[in-house]
């Protein structure tokens, strides 16, 4: 694949110069920062290194290759430029000099670590390798310097596991449930201790086992890859750096950079730094930790670590790690150096920071820092407490919180009572809050066809990112080891995955796929429920109730004060207010989606669709003789039935919305929708309406259209029987009249669909017009009222500055928009939008995100056309990406006056239009 | 309706003063001219007036009401303009005053004639009143000035019947069959002479006779409206004016503007002239004549007068007129007068003129001349020896001839074996050239419903613009009444309609609906066939041959020194040929309609669907077994069978394109318009492929979409399953190395359909060049190649930037382009789309002409983003707009390389890209 050169923030400039700088040093000498330049080019974790060195913090000197050398790999033929060995040549050397090693010496040997680092992190997606620059000669150096043969040997072998995997892709075969590494050292400790049943932790494995363990790894990777392992640390090098660059482009990545919508084009950088080592002894150790509970959002220094292991064990989860408080105890003098970091990095990055740190022999040393994924009940909390410590501002709070995880604090919980009333079988670390109930499945692969069919549970010892596919894919994830930042708690974290893990009593057996706990054994397919918040790990399928903050607006069953997730979540919305230019109205077609939206601060309606309320009870009936009427006198006569249930759903929904505007769209599917089209129902119909089953069968044809979408519907309904228009307009108007004589203002915005010519708009609205003239006359009222259109048709665009001549107001219908300017129909895409996604032919799903190059460049064409005429032009969106965070954006870029969304979008659409007016500024 | 206001060609200053300009006089002073500014303010006959008027010509003296004042009318609820009352008085009193007249004036009255006049001429679509300031007092000075009892009286009985008929509304009801006026003629004629049987003519109506005829008509109008006919000159000129500028909105100029593409927005100007009279007695007369056959384009004084008659008279066909040259015997003055005429109106318009004259005393006056409307083929004819005879230049001939009536000299002829065989059962005037069969029918509006199910002949004794719809509708038209310049010869003329008028031998009876002649009846629905450029009437259904050009190009039956018209023709497409900057080429899947293509100047294929070579004998079986394949292996031997058929196709269209350009397109429909949709033929299937029913059935089942429009077609199929594309560019390559290797040159554009993603493209392009590669290194030779894309979907001309970057050329596939942009499925449009053309919402059929300001901006933006990126891109048009002339000379506009079209359009496309390059310059 082709990948056209990044585009660098800002010029940089060196990039002129004739030898390009390829290679950044940190250490006591640091090249580069942690600017977004810098970071574009040395990737998140190479510009922290280079940061964390700049203030002080103890890090490990070595240097970063930049994202430069990833593109030009790709755009090479995997070849790379041709000044770059040098330069790394030039790189390690200065390593070398300040920590008087050298790289492949036999008596005091540097050894790397070489890792991947994108602009964004993308954790656990891309490869790392450890240890490098061990061999059969510096391992015996290792063993000397460190007089520990056992810690030398499974450094090495641990580096042999890592280059195997990585490199020269020994990696288990479809039909293998383990790793082959991991088959071999299980091997070999069932043959070291032949009589212990359960598992045997790793340190009981001595220097000798570890040199046996070396030397089987080493015949493993031949057998498998009929090549040597390569002696030559510089070979080693090299390898390992392409090996990095190519994980820029497996599947896990493409699918994670998909997910979170990151460019290809990006690229990797690659982080080749001098090892220190946690595992030499117990007085070393690993750990990750975060500045506050990434899970809840709550002020502690949070996380876990291991004695005499190297950070990859602690991430890995192969080893329960202990909470990081109990380091205290166990390292004092790192611990309290441990505490003080934790202070200089949120008064530096001011922002909750997720890092790595390593001890060797008490000394600590930082590996790794970066902004801290969050959950978003995490975030909120984490972006209101901030900015109560005055480390941020409201501004900055608002932007903290990630828009669409934000109906992840209106998610359901258990209902209290049932969940009180259900023996808890295991507790794990509530990883990521959340309630969820489904089918248990010990495989990510069977997971994500089980996930077609309902909710799933992703039941695993511990997860890898061979994983992501079927915790996507999955209502919520349970692991029976590791910790809070294992791969798991990870993921589950930044997807707001409710997840519960290292719940060890759960004995997992794959082969059997049955998991047993307290006393019982569930199969695959049976139903778990799980407390993300909590821990709590249940039998069956918990019933569930609304969140706090649902319970709070909606149903007033909880009292502000009561709630701190509420209080939390209120601040964050009276910022949102404070923000935002663009408006929030909500998609509702009843008085009860209209008064949750309110609750959530819509502004009014921004889309109510007739057609919904005519398939209630009888009037479908009413509906039906109308379509099926041959003469227009039959059909008013049809439209006068439907009148009085129109007029009656309309003030109901004035009366709640109490003043605030309604968008109420015409009539607008094609007809044949609500026709009957089977020979009972056709019956049904025939003796209710007193007429011939042929005659409806021949209307029901008649109907018929080889492409629906594309048919006879919309405003194109309207002009043809403009006595549809004029009883809707009839029944919105008088319905108007109806609730203002109670007192309540009114505000109808009148829309009118599918316009794709200005005269279509021009004569609906002169028959809007005399009818809300006629029925003010005879009703003695005003009623303020506009008459607008939707905008859903590539020619609306185009001739927006002629449509907006009859138009007080465009909607934009993003959902035909979609269809019409893609070619492309919803329910027919099945067959191919997956692979497209799949194949990054389409960047993204256009009708979950508005396709901005494209349905985005046909709304700006159709706000500057109508905007040129009309200068005042309200202008809104009500296609379904109105609650989608980055459409949202969009539509403030473009100059909308408001968004529509389903009333529990609001308030993600509200963070969202906060956020794009911050970011304006 | 509103009409907003006309833009006039060039802004004229007296526009900007206080008080507009609102009437032109012309006579011994003329404020107007014919120039383009004029035309559109004054209409065409108002400029030709003063055009005639000033070249010395004798007109009598009148004014021109502008058009700003009917746009002023229909925007101002049908008022007029403060001062135009005051301007009217003025003007009448300059006319009276050169004419010593007064209107009303019960010594000398001067009368008026009022008519319409738009920018273009829409003959016979408006009003007219003559005679008008006639009434019971004024008649009495008529008499005594002209001595003539029977003449005053006949005035006034035709100024009451055409201000009853167009001012007062008396027209025929739905049920009857002729106007009121007419049958009250008819009724007092055989109380005159009880005895005659056949037709009785006018002139025995005597001077008592017009008078009673006076009385009756008042009592008719009385009867019919309830009020009195208003004796006021004042009264009757307002009126007039009124009924004339109404007439701009009556049904038939509807229909005319929408098939003549007239703006409704340019309104009709009205001209009040002074009355000659044709019809004081044997020395007067009136006349309509063109200075060259415009049937044929014989340079002849062509036309036809009648004595004692006033030009309604002619045009009407109600006396059958006699040929002008019978003028020079009857008399020899004017008639002279009139061959000078003839030779100062080309010298002066240098075009073929129409003009109507009136005889008054032996005087010759000049009512109106204008550019005749011609049938094609004289617009070639006339063209071509215009050149030759230096009257105009090659550019302006080419011009001249109205490139969508070009097709007309391709049209069918009646086989010269069969028309001798038959016996000719009438002869009539040739007044529009070709051959035409079909079931006769006597009534419009009638033939509008049979013309649904097969060819008609209208066959009508004499037409009248409400017959208008059912011309349009007939195959031919047939009238027992009437000269060349009766409207149905001048309509039939205008629409290239086959057409015989003033067969006088016909006995037509429209209330038996039979039709006698030479002895035999035929009853509506029986077959006749008509000669248009003979004018003889046959029995029966004759068969048709190709026209001359046909067998000169395509049988090579004629040789072309024998035919002129494929001389003119020839001579004409040579212009075409010098002029032209767009190419054009054809839509061609077989070498036989490539061969006609080439033979009509086609300079290679704009689109070669590949798919209809699936549907002939045994393919359409491998084509189902690939569509019904359910793993890739199973397709690719499917696809495999269908290799050699494609092959073979494609060599034999690279064989017959002889080395001229072949765009070809991948597979485009939805798959499952490939397989059977009923039991029997599913049944069969299942039995050839030895599957079973159910499974295809449920194939079927998978593969219905709603939309298919929009579904899974174009480059889905080949992205989706790119074996389909190998398959393909395996097939056109192979094709193009045998070919090459029998010395013929090749040169394939392989063209991807539907692309909106510009990876989609870059995927297909890439297998076709490694198929390319394989190819031409298997077979050891080398192909020149394109690759390039369809634009067809609204996303494609936003981004064609980025699809640029892979695209070689680009074609506009306007068809879908149409559907897409318009949000329209042709096939569903049937249900809206005539009201909204019958309406005017849509300005005219997407589907036939481009719809320049939605899909033509699109189009442009298409243009422009590919072209930024690659600025030689090739740029086509292979929609079916790629033969319709506006949409050629849009193509032209936009900078387009070429249009496409089905092999018989070629021509057309080919003047209308000529006449564009010509225009712009």
């Amino acid at each position: 694949m082709e990948i056209p050169h990044i585009p660098i923030p800002k010029p940089i400039p060196y990039l002129m110069s004739k030898k390009p700088k390829y290679t950044y040093e940190f250490g006591k000498k640091t090249d580069g920062n942690a600017s977004e330049a810098m970071r574009a080019l040395l990737g998140g974790k190479g510009a922290n290194l280079a940061e964390m060195a700049k203030i002080g913090l103890p890090v490990p000197p070595g240097f970063t290759i930049t994202t430069e050398v990833c593109t030009y790999y790709y755009a090479n033929k995997k070849k790379y430029p041709k000044v770059l060995d040098e330069q790394i040549r030039k790189a390690v050397k200065s390593v070398e000099k300040q920590l008087g090693k050298k790289l492949g010496d036999k008596k005091n040997p540097l050894l790397f670590s070489v890792r991947s680092g994108a602009r964004d992190s993308m954790p656990g997606m891309m490869d790392t390798i450890l240890n490098l620059g061990l061999n059969d000669d510096t391992v015996e150096a290792l063993v000397a310097s460190s007089g520990n043969e056992r810690f030398a040997w499974d450094c090495y072998r641990r580096f042999l596991q890592m280059y195997g995997d990585v490199v020269m892709g020994v990696q288990k075969r479809p039909d293998e449930d383990e790793e082959p590494f991991e088959v071999a050292i299980e091997d070999l400790k069932k043959e070291l201790f032949p009589k212990e049943k359960g598992e045997v932790d790793d340190s009981l494995i001595d220097g000798e086992a570890m040199k046996e363990l070396v030397a089987r790894f080493k015949k493993l990777i031949k057998e498998r890859t009929g090549k040597e392992f390569p002696a030559d640390p510089w070979e080693q090098l090299k390898g390992s750096i392409s090996a990095v660059f190519s994980s820029w482009m497996n599947d896990r990545a493409i699918v994670y950079r998909r997910k979170y919508g990151i460019p290809a084009e990006w690229g990797t950088a690659v982080n080749v730094q001098a090892m220190v080592f946690g595992n030499s002894g117990e007085k070393s150790g690993s750990g990750v930790a975060f500045t506050r509970d990434p899970a809840s959002g709550e002020k502690v220094l949070y996380g876990e670590f291991l004695t005499d292991a190297q950070g990859e064990d602690v991430v890995a989860g192969v080893r329960t790690p202990r909470p990081v408080a109990e380091l205290k105890k166990v390292l004092p003098k790192p611990f309290k150096e441990l505490v003080a970091v934790q202070k200089t990095l949120e008064k530096h990055f001011k922002d909750m920071q997720d890092f790595e740190f390593t001890i060797e022999d008490e000394k600590l040393y930082m590996l790794q820092t970066r902004n801290g994924k969050r959950t978003g009940l995490a975030a909120v909390r984490i972006a209101v407490e901030m900015e109560s410590e005055k480390l941020i501002n409201w501004k900055t709070a608002v932007q903290r919180v990630p828009a669409d995880q934000l109906d992840q604090v209106l998610a359901p919980i258990f209902d209290a009572k049932a969940e009180k009333a259900a023996a808890s079988l295991a507790k794990g670390l509530p990883a990521g809050p959340g309630a969820a109930s489904g089918r248990i499945c010990f495989n990510a692969e069977r997971a994500v066809d089980m996930a077609k069919k309902g909710h799933v549970l992703l039941v695993r010892v511990e997860t890898s990112p061979e994983d992501l596919r079927g915790m996507i894919a999955a209502e919520g994830i349970l692991t029976a080891r590791g910790g809070v930042s294992s791969h798991a708690a990870l993921v589950a974290r930044q997807m707001g995955k409710v997840c519960v893990c290292g719940a060890a009593e759960l004995e997992i057996d794959y082969h059997s796929r049955t998991l047993k706990v307290a006393g019982k054994t569930f199969k695959e397919g049976d139903y778990l429920s799980i407390n993300g918040t909590s821990g709590e790990v249940y039998g069956g399928e918990l019933p569930t109730a609304p969140s706090e903050i649902l319970q709070v607006l909606i149903d007033k069953s909880l009292k502000p004060a009561k709630s701190k997730s509420y209080k939390n979540y209120a601040q964050l919305m009276d910022w949102c207010e404070k923000a935002t230019k663009l408006g929030v109205r909500t998609n509702a077609d009843s008085p009860k989606q209209v008064s949750n939206a309110i609750a959530f601060g819509a502004q009014g309606i921004g889309l109510c669709r007739t057609e919904h309320m005519f398939f209630e009870g009888k009037r479908i009936d009413a509906m039906r003789e109308m379509i099926l009427a041959e003469d227009t006198e039959t059909r008013k006569k049809a439209l006068k039935k439907l009148l009085p249930y129109q007029r009656r759903d309309f003030a109901g929904i004035f009366t709640a919305l109490n003043g605030l505007p309604a968008t109420i769209r015409l009539l607008d599917p094609p007809l044949h929708e609500f026709l009957p089209h089977d020979n009972a129902s056709q019956r049904e119909l025939a003796k209710t309406l007193g007429v011939s089953v042929a005659s409806i069968k021949r209307r029901v044809e008649d109907l018929h259209e080889f492409n629906p979408m594309l048919g006879h519907r919309g405003c194109r309904l309207g002009n043809v029987y403009p006595e549809i228009t004029e009883m809707q307009a009839q029944a919105i108007f008088e319905a108007a009249a109806q609730v203002i004589a109670k007192g309540i203002d009114v505000a109808p915005e009148v829309m009118v669909p599918l316009v794709s010519f200005e005269k279509e708009l021009a004569i609906q609205k002169e028959i809007i017009d005399r009818v809300a003239k006629e029925v003010q006359a005879k009703k003695e009222v005003k009623i303020k009222y506009l008459v607008g259109t939707m905008i859903e048709i590539p020619r609306a665009c185009l001739v927006a500055d002629e449509i907006a001549q009859h138009a007080q107001f465009f909607s934009f219908g993003t959902n035909d928009l979609t269809q019409t300017g893609l070619g492309m129909s919803r329910d027919d895409s099945g067959s191919f939008l997956p692979y497209y996604q799949e194949e990054e032919i389409a960047p993204a799903n256009p009708f979950a995100s508005i396709d901005q190059s494209g349905v985005g460049k046909l709304m700006q064409i159709g706000v500057e056309g109508g905007r040129s005429t009309r200068k005042n032009l309200k202008l809104g969106i009500c296609g379904e990406h109105g609650g989608e965070p980055s459409s949202v954006k969009f539509c403030h870029k473009v100059g909308l006056n408001y968004v529509s969304c389903s009333p529990f979008r609001v308030p993600v659409a509200r963070l969202a239009a906060a956020q794009a007016a911050l970011e304006k500024k």
